[in-house]
C-alpha cells in the first residue's frame, strides 16, 4: 500500500525540516523504521566512543584515580544540569542516578514530609503501574501509612480535595499519550494544599517540559526512553529549590552525606540536591547518558514537539484512511498528548509482532494496544507514512495470522 | 630500598603461582602496582569487546528486541548466579541491581519484618557508614522506627542480646581489614531470636564465602571492588531461600512484579528472588559485570585468599622491618582479617599521595589509615614486595613532605 500523496507532503516536511540533520547523529539498522524510542531511544554515535574511552583510558588506566583526574565524581552533576534545560529545571535542581521507581520513591516520602496533617496520595489509572507499586511500598513502611487514591485521568482535577497531600501523576499516559495539564493541575495542587510529584517519562527528551514555569514541587524521569541513555539508563529526579532545605531523604547514603569522606558514623545531609542521593553512581551509565544528550544540543524542544505533532499526524492520518479496523486510543488533539499514538487492535500483540517482522518496530501494551512513539530527531516524516501503510497492510491483509506470531516473549 | 631475600623469595612464590596466569586477563597500566583493588577493582580485557557488542550490535541493531533477542532481561539472573558461586550462595537466591545501600535498606526492612516485636538493629563502628545511614533513613520511616546500636567490633558477641532484631555487620572492615566470624556471629544471632544481615563488600571475589554454611538470612554486596565491574557497578543482595516466601519488599517496582507486562495497578510479589527487584535493571553495568565475573572461572576462592595472606604478609614484612613510623592497622593473622592489611601513618594522606605518585596505588582513609588491598589475581608477590620497599621509602626518606601532596582532592 503507498500513498502517494502523503509521501509527497512527507517528503516536502523533509526537505524543510530543520531537524533532518540530526538523523545523522544516531545508529539506526538499515531496513527498520524505528516507532518505539518512548520504550528504548535510538543509540547516539557519540555513545560507543565514549564509553570505550571511560573503559580504556579512566577505567583501566586511570583506576582509582579516575573518580577526581578523569571527574566521575561531578558526572553526575554535569549530566543533571543538560536534563535540568530540557525540563525547564533550575540547574542544580536536579538528580541523576537510581531507577525511575527508586526515584519515586524518594521524591514522594520527601513530598509527604511536606504536608504531615494529610495521608492521601492522589494518582490515577494511566500513571505507569511502577510509580503506584513504589507508593505501596512506602505506604507499608510509614507510620501511620497513607491511602493511594487511584481515579480516572478525567477526574483527577476534580478530585484534588482538602485531604490530599500529593498528586502524584505520569504527565504522558504510556498507554494512550494523553497528556495531563501541568502547569494547571500544579495550580490547582497548591491553592488545595498539596503538593505535586510529576513522573516526565514520556515528556523528558519529547515535549517542551517547564517545571518552573509550572510551579512543579518534585519530578522523577528516565533516562533510556526519549533521552536515549541506552538500556537501563540512569534516572533522575528533581526537587523544587524552595524544599530543598527542608527534604530529609528517605534513602539516605554516602554519597548523599554532607562529607562523605569523613565516614561520619552518623547521617548529615548534604546542603543542595546531593543529599537524595544515595550509592555510588553507576559511571558507564552515566557516561553513556552524558554523551547522549549531547544529540540535544541547540536544539528547541518546541521545535521537537512540533514536528511529533506533524509525524504522528501523518501517521494516523494514513492509519485511518487505510485501515478501518483500528481505533486510535487517546486525543486526536495533538496539543492534549505526548509524542506518541496508540491504537485498540484485535489481536495487538499479533499485529506487532508482524508489523516488527517488516521493519516498523513499534510495541504493545496489554490488552490490546499497539503503541508508537515519535522521536522527532530522528525519526522522518516519510517513515511515519511508510509505517502507517506497513500498519494498514498488516491488518488489513490479516499478515500477523500466523503462529509464529502468536507466541509471547518474555518482554512483550 | 631493596629487599634482596624477599625479592627472591617473592620470585620464587611467583614462579609457583596458580594464579600467576590470571594477570593477563587484566588490564594494568605499565609502571604500576595497584593496590586498590577493593576500592575499584581493575579492569578485565573481556569488558570492552563486550560492552562494544552490546553498544552496537544489542542496542544500536537490536533496539527494543535486545530485551528479548540479547537476553537483557534474564541477563542480571545470569550475572547473580556467577556470585552466587563466589559467596556460597543458593543460585536462585541472589539479585543483582542497585546500589549497595538501596540493597542494605531492601534487606534491612526484610529482615526487621521477620522479627516484628524488637526493635534494635545491632551493628559495630567498623561497619561501612552508607550501612547505617541506611539504617537511619530506615528507622525514620518505619512505624515505631528502631534503635541503631553501635557497639565496637570486639563487643559484637557480647551484644546480641534477647532485644535485638538484626545483627547488621560489613564481614571485613574496610578500613583495617579485620574480619568477623561469619558463622559464630549468625549463630549466636539466630539462638538469641535475630537474624543476620551481612555486608560482602570486601569479601565478595577476595574471601571464600558460605552463606549457606554460615546460614546467613541477608546479604548484600558491591560489585565494583573485588569483582571487578567497573565505576559504581551494580551490587547484589541475597535472601536466603526459607525467608523468600515471607519477605515483603521494601521498594517493589514494576520487573519485581509477578507479571510485569500484566501492568496491573496494584502490586503482586513475583515468587522468588526477583521480587526483591525494583526498576530497570542497567543493562551497561549489569553486562560489564557479567563480562567481568568470567575471571573467576573456574578460580578456587580458597586459592585466592590463600595468596592474598601471603602477598600481604611479604608486604607487612618488608614495612616493618623498614619503617618504624608505620604502625599496623587490625589483626596481624591472615585468618582474622580480609584480603588488606592497613597501617596507621601520620600525614598519611600526603604520604598516600606520594606514594601514587611514585606508581604504588592504595588508598587513604581517614583519619590516619593508608590502606593496602591484595588482589591475587593480579598482583604478584614481587608487586608486594616492592610495593613495601617504595612505601618504606617515602615514609623514611620524608618524600611525602611535599605542598603538592597535601592538597585534598574531591574524593580522597
Amino acid at each position: 500500500m503507498v500513498f502517494a500523496d502523503l509521501e509527497a507532503r512527507a517528503a516536502a516536511l523533509d526537505a524543510a525540516d530543520p531537524l533532518a540533520p540530526r538523523r545523522g547523529l544516531f545508529h539506526l539498522p538499515e531496513g527498520v523504521i524505528y516507532l518505539d524510542g518512548n520504550s528504548l531511544g535510538a543509540l547516539p554515535l557519540s555513545v560507543p566512543g565514549r564509553i570505550a574511552a571511560v573503559l580504556r583510558e579512566e577505567w583501566g588506566e586511570g583506576l582509582i584515580r579516575s573518580w577526581n583526574e578523569a571527574g566521575w565524581i561531578d558526572l553526575p552533576a554535569r549530566v543533571a544540569a543538560k536534563i535540568a534545560r530540557l525540563i525547564g529545571a533550575e540547574p542544580n535542581a536536579v538528580l541523576v542516578g537510581d531507577s525511575t521507581t527508586v526515584n519515586v520513591f524518594k521524591t514522594l516520602d520527601a513530598a509527604l514530609r511536606l504536608v504531615p496533617d494529610r495521608r492521601v496520595v492522589l494518582t490515577d489509572s494511566g500513571n505507569f503501574p511502577t510509580d503506584i507499586y513504589a507508593a505501596e511500598g512506602l505506604a507499608g513502611l510509614r507510620a501511620g501509612g497513607f491511602e493511594i487514591r487511584i481515579v480516572r485521568p478525567d477526574e483527577v482535577a476534580s478530585a484534588i480535595g482538602d485531604d490530599v497531600a500529593v498528586v502524584m501523576l505520569t504527565e504522558v499516559d504510556y498507554r494512550t499519550g494523553r497528556r495531563h495539564d501541568m502547569k494547571a493541575i500544579t495550580a490547582h495542587a497548591h491553592a488545595a494544599g498539596a503538593v505535586t510529584l510529576w513522573d516526565l517519562a514520556h515528556s523528558a527528551g519529547a515535549l517542551p517540559v517547564d517545571l518552573v514555569g509550572a510551579g512543579a514541587d518534585f519530578a522523577v524521569g528516565c533516562g533510556y526512553k526519549y533521552l536515549n541513555g541506552g538500556p537501563g539508563a540512569p534516572a533522575f529526579l528533581y526537587v523544587a529549590p524552595r524544599h530543598l532545605g527542608s527534604v530529609t531523604p528517605a534513602l539516605p547514603g554516602w554519597l548523599g552525606h554532607a562529607a562523605p569522606f569523613a565516614f561520619d558514623l552518623g547521617y548529615r545531609p548534604a546542603p543542595g540536591i546531593e543529599r537524595m542521593r544515595t550509592g555510588t553512581p553507576g559511571v558507564l551509565g552515566v557516561a553513556a547518558l552524558d554523551a547522549a544528550l549531547d544529540v540535544f544540543e541547540g536544539v528547541d524542544m518546541a521545535v521537537v514537539a512540533e514536528k511529533a505533532a506533524r509525524l504522528a499526524g501523518l501517521f494516523v492520518e494514513g492509519v485511518e484512511r487505510a485501515c478501518r479496523d483500528l481505533v486510535l486510543a487517546g486525543p486526536r488533539d495533538p496539543a492534549l498528548r505526548g509524542s506518541q499514538v496508540s491504537f485498540h487492535a484485535e489481536e495487538g500483540y499479533a499485529v506487532m509482532q508482524a508489523l516488527i517482522a517488516r521493519g516498523v518496530i513499534g510495541d504493545f501494551r496489554a490488552p490490546d494496544i499497539v503503541r508508537f512513539g515519535f522521536t522527532p530527531l530522528y525519526v522522518s516524516h516519510r517513515d511515519a507514512v511508510r509505517a502507517a501503510a506497513t500498519l494498514a497492510a498488516v491488518v488489513n491483509e490479516r499478515l500477523w495470522d500466523e503462529p509464529r506470531f502468536k507466541v509471547k516473549a518474555k518482554v512483550t
